[in-house]
């Protein structure tokens, strides 16, 4: 970890031009991971990036990254950049290499004791760029909506744009009422999350209605169950948001069987 | 160029938490410097990031830059991030060491080419976030909309939200009508640019007067004349609006003096 560098001029580093993917690893097996490279190429594509290598060469560092550091449950992440050129805001003139950098993360990500407790949600504003289906580097939003969070005694902060919740600072949001899951429709608005889109497929499976469109606040203060979608999160119940409590500040029956469903089928 | 080295794990290349300012050099002098470390000062504060070293070290390392470059004329770029840390969302517990960087590149900045004959300037969605204020590196909003304007024949490309155009991808934006210069008000949704605060000033001295308030692209096309400014390109004369011809397709007077006035207080 110390070791590793990349070059003062990569346009990572110097412009925010990069993609990343998380996927999670539970049992030393890759979680969603077809979807991940799929949302790779879309985001590569998007903003006209080559690919660092082939898909095989990809998935071959994937799996060795799991030998090598022995994981047997946690993430690994991995980042695409432009590569290294001239400082300018135009995009290099002939082909630069593209910059292939990844690491992994111990986690504890299926007995997490958050599933158990259920987490604390506030809401923030969303202030990011609008084309938030690229997955990429420009954080700078989510971190400081996810560090409110935190020094609020909350565990994420859902973002808010004219009145509707957008999504998490690093997860897709739900609530439940009338035991239907109602969640953002995807656009440009959001990040099209490969657990979300898990999920939708297990709870049509399941018989489990889910309506795509914006909610407020005040809708999801009022909801019967929330919760919130990532890949290191799997399916994680909320239990408060900006201090209300929510289904009586325990997780509800059908956040808890969407989370059974999912870890089920991810191997857990 | 080639050794200069990042952490992977810095957050300015993972999350783009990072600043940055880049400072012309004319006859191997800093010019506007004061003001740009006053908003680097500004811009690590609103994201809560500590300074590198003291502004005394950064002042030694520009001048460093210059000597040991022999720059006689170009910019000076500096970026400072929050450091390396292990990748969260969340600020690092515990204190990080600022990450550094700069580099000189050599620019016709004073007989640029492009100042005798105007520039070409396209109109473009702005796709960038709330804080516009701040100068973070997360730039591939303005990086597309640069590519966009290069594509089209362009050099700079206007943003333009709500109807109105915000600035320039990587300069603060001018019109001329009956001799009074229009140009955005300062918020979070433009750069507070070192060269339009410079410029105000000399224009009241000249008894320029200058209307801070948002114009349309349809009052550009209309205009007497347009122009840009930026710490690389001072005062820039636009002739071309989206393939309108402004102001007959030559610099005009206002910007003719202003850019004159800018180069005389710059030292050239």
């Amino acid at each position: 970890e110390s070791e590793g560098k990349v070059a003062m001029f990569d346009r990572g580093f110097l412009i925010a031009g990069g993609v990343y993917e998380v996927s999670a690893v539970i049992n030393g097996k890759l979680v969603d991971y077809a979807a991940h490279m799929e949302r790779l190429g879309r985001s590569l594509s998007e903003l006209r990036m080559g690919w660092p290598c082939t898909r095989a060469e990809l998935d071959t560092m994937h799996h060795e990254l799991i030998r090598r550091n022995d994981l047997k449950e946690g993430i690994i992440y991995m980042q695409v950049t432009r590569g290294a050129a001239d400082r300018a805001f135009n995009f290099p003139k002939g082909e630069t290499k593209p910059t292939l950098i990844a690491f992994t993360q111990v986690m504890n990500l299926v007995n997490n004791p958050n599933a158990v407790t259920g987490v604390k949600v506030i809401t923030t504003p969303d202030l990011r760029w609008s084309r938030r289906d690229i997955k990429t580097v420009m954080l700078l939003a989510p971190v400081l909506g996810k560090q409110a969070a935190y020094e609020q005694g909350a565990q994420e902060g859902w973002m808010v744009e004219n009145g509707h919740v957008t999504e998490g600072t690093s997860s897709n949001a739900y609530i439940v009422k009338d035991g239907k899951v109602i969640t953002r429709h995807l656009s440009n608005e959001i990040l099209a999350g490969c657990t979300r889109r898990a999920l939708m497929r297990l709870a049509k499976e399941e018989g489990v209605e889910i309506v795509e469109r914006p909610f407020t606040p005040e809708e999801a203060y009022a909801a019967d169950e929330a919760f919130l979608t990532s890949a290191s999160q799997f399916v994680m119940p909320i239990v408060e948001i900006d201090g209300k409590r929510i289904g009586g500040g325990q997780p509800g029956p059908v956040v808890r069987k969407l989370r059974e469903l999912y870890l089920k089928e991810a191997g857990a």
